[in-house]
């Protein structure tokens, strides 16, 4: 590519009225979680980027990595988070029961994802943890939470939202639960895009088949305690998050039944076979996802003042 | 390492009541410097971990990372982010004029420096940029920004400070400002921590000779318009900081005389050839070593649930 017409790009890019706007509801969106998080007892943790283990990212059908990244650091291979959920269960070893953070995840994902409009390798989502929780509480701390961020949206940047048309509504709580069987009976196998078109407030979606830290059913097993928060007018996936497994056979049984290398995986499962996993439900909501929504905006790669959208080359 | 004997010393380590007085503090410092930053007008970017490029971390006589790690995404070369400092002077040209970011930050660092109890291979800094700024708005906004942390420390973990034993005082403004030739007169060249215990209250230390974004004087060649603020009582380092060159040619003499490879920073250059750099002045401050200061701990690696000390090896 020519180098620099790369470089005129990526001027006329930061110069955009609608990136200052989105930057200035992104300020808000985080300040709003975080003080929100706070005034629910919950402790925030720094992220870690690199580390012995990471979320494996499957063998959840929605995850396309290429490959997991590492580095090497004086012969220790580390790899990149691909998300903290690992680590979360980890932290509430420690006697903290509500820990949130605002984690950076890298993802490789294939570069065809570039069509999707919500596909970033490089994200934040503020992550958290709580012990002893079940799927309803995260439920309607999360349901809280998506309201109060966007009264907050609303009246702290009236001006920006004008700038960008956008017209936001209130969503009424207790938001509408659907089952991914209900989805794909309605939607097809790919109902995510259809089913966000088809709403106008953010709803819920139960039991998804996906990675082993997430908690089977044990009363009806193939059946799943975790659950996606979709925004509507087909903005998509907004949130991810279960109870999770925290009993060493059970976690033994997931992982050999994902066919996954269970020596990625020997310092977690050393401290699950010690029996300090706690019983426990969080999820990650996706910032970049969520002000794209707020702001209304095309491609979530356009809030990223440098865009690391897969199938694009990083000019910067 | 007997991996055994590892995973219970992890445990262990997670465990102290220590951590947990710590994290509370940690989250009291988080929510006061984002509100801070906030209520003065400046707007939030989320952190990015790769680029093609980032902050050389030379010729500084204090840096010693081995190398900057690298990844590879679809034959592209991306490196992490050793600090934010180009991406902030960059994100200036959207028109913000005033932006921060908590950053983590990957630095390969010696392994010999497990022994200064302020080094980690991963922290996360509060970075922050102001455009047309001078050094001195930058050292009155960290002082409040300092003094106000403090407070709000004092008074909602007052519990958690009684527990740790600290004792902390809320320093006077403005605070002492010496020159490093004072600084290397009255404690030599390695004057960082002999002057930090010789002190019991925060200071300034202005005009190191460092990276070619700090600006030199123009008035005055040889001399820089940077400064680090000093965490007194022996904790070292709390920030760093500078005006900035902006101006093409000073740029590359600067690129040239630390013998940096041009290469490395193409479009950052070319950027500033197109004159779309702006004159401004910025810090980053590193929330571990200010949290270790604050609970008045031994370590900035006890602050961290995950330890990334260089030289330790990581168990999880």
């Amino acid at each position: 590519m020519n180098q620099c017409l790369g470089i005129l790009r990526v001027v006329e890019y930061l110069k955009r009225d609608e990136l200052k706007h989105v930057l200035k509801i992104q300020t808000t969106v985080l300040k709003t979680l975080q003080q929100f998080m706070i005034s629910r007892g919950f402790v925030q943790l720094m992220p870690i980027v690199t580390s012995t283990l990471t979320d494996p990212l499957g063998p959840d059908p929605r995850s396309s990595v290429i490959k997991t990244p590492t580095i090497d650091y004086y012969g220790q291979r580390l790899v990149l988070t691909q998300s903290m959920i690992l680590h979360k269960q980890l932290a509430l070893i420690s006697g903290l029961d509500r820990i949130f953070i605002f984690s950076p995840n890298i993802r490789l994902e294939r570069k065809e994802r570039i069509v999707t409009g919500k596909h970033l390798f490089e994200f934040t989502q503020m992550d958290f943890e709580i012990a002893h929780a079940t799927m309803d509480d995260v439920m309607r701390l999360v349901e809280d939470m998506v309201v109060e961020t966007i009264k907050a949206v609303k009246k702290y940047r009236k001006d920006e939202l004008e700038q960008l048309e956008r017209k936001l509504k209130v969503p009424e709580k207790p938001f509408r639960v659907y089952t991914t069987h209900e989805m794909e009976e309605e939607f097809g196998k790919d109902w995510e895009l259809e089913a966000s078109k088809a709403h106008t407030q953010p709803f819920w979606v139960v039991c998804h088949k996906r990675e082993f830290y997430d908690r089977e059913d044990p009363e009806k097993p193939g059946h799943y305690r975790n659950y996606d928060l979709v925004w509507p007018e087909g903005f998509g996936e907004a949130l991810s998050g279960g109870e999770r497994e925290w009993e060493y056979e059970r976690i033994i049984r997931r992982i050999e039944r994902d066919g996954l290398d269970k020596s990625k995986y020997e310092q977690y499962l050393e401290l699950a076979k010690l029996g300090l996993l706690k019983p426990s439900a969080g999820a990650g909501i996706g910032i970049e996802r969520f002000v794209r929504f707020l702001a209304g905006v095309e491609h979530v790669g356009d809030v990223q003042p440098f865009r690391r959208v897969p199938g694009e080359e990083v000019i910067v």
